[in-house]
């Protein structure tokens, strides 16, 4: 009889370890044979390394840069100097978080976004379906919204390929409620969106993969991997665990895993009608990570920040992703939505092909030449089925919203679609682990 | 080594099932320990008998009349005499399909309903996301079609609630290019909205339930009930089933359940991401069903038909769903959508209540006095999760729907939801059972 069996090795499952091991009987069940769930550092085959999942760190997100720091790892900035490029017909230069548009589209976009911010701030991340207008909200897509707040196509282009970025999903996908909180979840939909005082501006070295294998090193043999969850029985008595291999009884249970991923696992009683149900609406997004290894970063060259958006290839949004204190030079392009779906279902070679040519398109035909290519589609994967989180549809969220984080009996949820601050984000596991383990040890007495 | 596994002893297995025995070794997995699915007969305290899932045939209907025919089964029609009652702020009678509402109203209600089916039967239901129109159509709700083509809050209430009949769901739910599929699968809106010449035309004696529990008996033993598939591991030498007992061979599996209870089944290899991506984003509708048995059908006496719709209690759709022959009266209720997530959460007395005060707000106060009451909550039933059937949100039928019927493998699709003609009906189920099992006969050569 274990006090907590934690199911996922995330790193909301790893954060709830960390608080609850030092005086609990802790079991962290994963079924994959890593640590790491959404956040995976791949090895070139040179050496370098690369985050083929979450890799991000931004202001705002202390708990983040706390664990880092703990675990002795250090950031760097992404590289973030010289021009961003923009295709919105043909490829332009420009500077900062806004693409150079034509005056009207600039002031249509910006607009836009006012709006959008000002409604989302107005939310409450705790419980976002509270607002005076939240049904309202929430029975529109954000292309409703975009239909009814721009005026130009072009800045509707913009705004999605922003919406892309973020949710990995079309914004007829999103309810407007989803969306807004989403971004008061991760303080802005600016924030969301920038580099340099935003959410894509810090990595770590030895990559957010390398990171979660420290986390779960540290916590030795705790965790347990290759084991499949498969029945949770539940009751006043605690829980009954069978994973692929064996049975595991504990007094309480952390689901540290995606929403839809629990519907993989048969509950014994069956969960609440409303659980159910939330859970069966919050597919994840569909995102393909490919990363580029060039002998250098050729793009630096021309005044290139390696940034760009637009167009209509399949990779529309592009980081210069190269690792401080290395030669090569790493290109990072998204795959996202539709495009996903797309290219999910080609070989290995048509996909890298597409997504070298896409590279070309906005860094010049050098891009068709790298020393090494990686991506990872996480649409195929299983334990994952799609990235970066889950998103939720028109009317879930004032309907059955409420049943996000509450326990069931001795049943625990965290994973970042749990989190208040950073829904989505690694900052929203870290949060949801440490809220589930403050609940088991309340609980535990 | 069977020929084959069929998991799901519904309609739709049980059809694959009737059409291989003969000359197949076949074996029918059922997790619950009854045949139906989401048909199932409910037997009052004084012998007399209701359906509490799937109950009507309607004109069409072709395979399910052939069925009950062929089990020497016998139809009645749903009682549609006498007045309708329609509540838009007061209660007033009415007659036919359309409620007597102001002239204003029913032009506008006209309008759009007319609207709406010409869209629908441009539509081919095998592929609906082949029209030219059909990516527009599926990236808005049937909420925003409401929003363009009503010009009144009463017209689109009632619009509102026909859709709540159909799908258990919220306008705002649904992609419009999914409800005029719809709507075209089972030939069209008014069909199923309506009793007489419509899908709620015909009832049998001893319930559907009843038709499907002879169904099932006439295979034998084939059909093994309290066996909940847990796996499938699948090649090109057939599929290994494991379920809560034991592991099963055979060549080919049929799957003839409801698509999102399929995500509780692992597969190895995973399914193809986007055939999992689909199943994913179609949860079912929400619908609790409720009848009430009173000493004769009271209500006839003052000329009413039993049939009602509107208000804004829990029950907002009534038939008179007695029995021919019997003595008893039966009102027979829906709470659906966002009301049935409401009233899922409330005691089961509670629920009573409720439904009996709607019932009385129609039929007056003798409504309050049934000598029996049964209903059956479709959200709770770990086996089927929600009703009627599976409901698609935008986006899903343009960037997925290709993924709903192909085999994968030995791995064959049937369930209502992958009829062309009836999706979410008996009838479909039929249809999917016997394409599923041609599939087989032809894959086994």
């Amino acid at each position: 009889m274990h006090d907590v069996v934690i199911i996922g090795a995330g790193f909301s499952g790893l954060e709830a370890a960390r608080r609850l091991a030092p005086d609990h009987d802790v079991v962290v069940m994963e079924a994959r044979e890593r640590a790491g769930g959404r956040v995976l550092t791949h090895t070139f085959a040179n050496g370098d390394e690369t985050d083929l999942g979450g890799q991000w760190a931004g202001p705002g997100q202390d708990r983040l840069y706390g664990l880092i720091a703990e675990m002795g790892f250090i950031t760097y900035p992404l590289w973030d100097e010289g021009d961003h490029l923009v295709r919105a017909g043909r490829l332009k230069r420009y500077r900062g978080t806004i693409p150079s548009l034509s005056i009207p589209v600039l002031l249509d976009l910006n607009r836009a976004l006012s709006r959008f911010e000002a409604m989302a701030r107005q939310l409450d991340p705790a419980e976002p379906w509270t607002h005076p207008q939240a049904q309202m909200w929430d029975r529109i897509t954000v292309a409703d919204f975009l239909k009814r707040h721009t005026f130009t196509k072009r800045a509707r282009e913009m705004f999605t390929i922003g919406i892309g970025a973020v949710f990995c999903a079309e914004p007829h996908e999103l309810s407007l409620l989803h969306a807004l909180f989403y971004a008061r979840s991760g303080r802005s939909l600016d924030a969301l969106l920038s580099v340099s005082g935003g959410a894509q501006q810090d990595r770590v070295h030895g990559g957010m993969g390398g990171l979660a294998t420290a986390v779960a090193a540290s916590l030795g043999d705790v965790v347990r991997y290759g084991e499949a969850v498969q029945a949770i029985g539940w009751g006043k008595d605690g829980v009954t665990i069978t994973t692929s291999r064996q049975s595991w009884r504990a007094r309480r249970v952390i689901l540290a895993l995606p929403p839809s991923q629990a519907l993989g696992i048969r509950f014994d009683p069956a969960l609440p009608p409303n659980r159910d149900a939330l859970w069966r609406r919050m597919p994840a997004g569909a995102c393909i990570k490919c990363v580029a290894q060039y002998a250098r970063p050729f793009w630096r060259e021309s005044g290139l920040s390696g940034q760009a958006v637009g167009g209509d290839l399949a990779v529309r949004v592009t980081f210069d992703n190269t690792e401080q204190g290395r030669s090569a030079g790493l290109l990072l392009g998204f795959i996202e939505g539709e495009e996903a779906r797309r290219w999910s279902q080609v070989s290995a070679e048509t996909r890298r092909d597409a997504v070298l040519d896409a590279f070309a398109g906005f860094f010049g035909d050098e891009a068709r030449s790298p020393i090494d290519y990686a991506d990872k589609d996480w649409t195929s994967d299983a334990w994952t089925r799609g990235c970066y989180a889950s998103i939720l549809g028109p009317g879930v969220w004032t309907t059955l919203g409420q049943n996000m984080r509450d326990p069931i009996g001795p049943i625990h949820v965290a994973g970042t679609e749990t989190a208040v601050q950073g829904f989505g984000y690694i900052e929203g596991a870290l949060e949801a682990g440490a809220r589930a383990a403050d609940e088991v040890r309340a609980a535990l007495g």
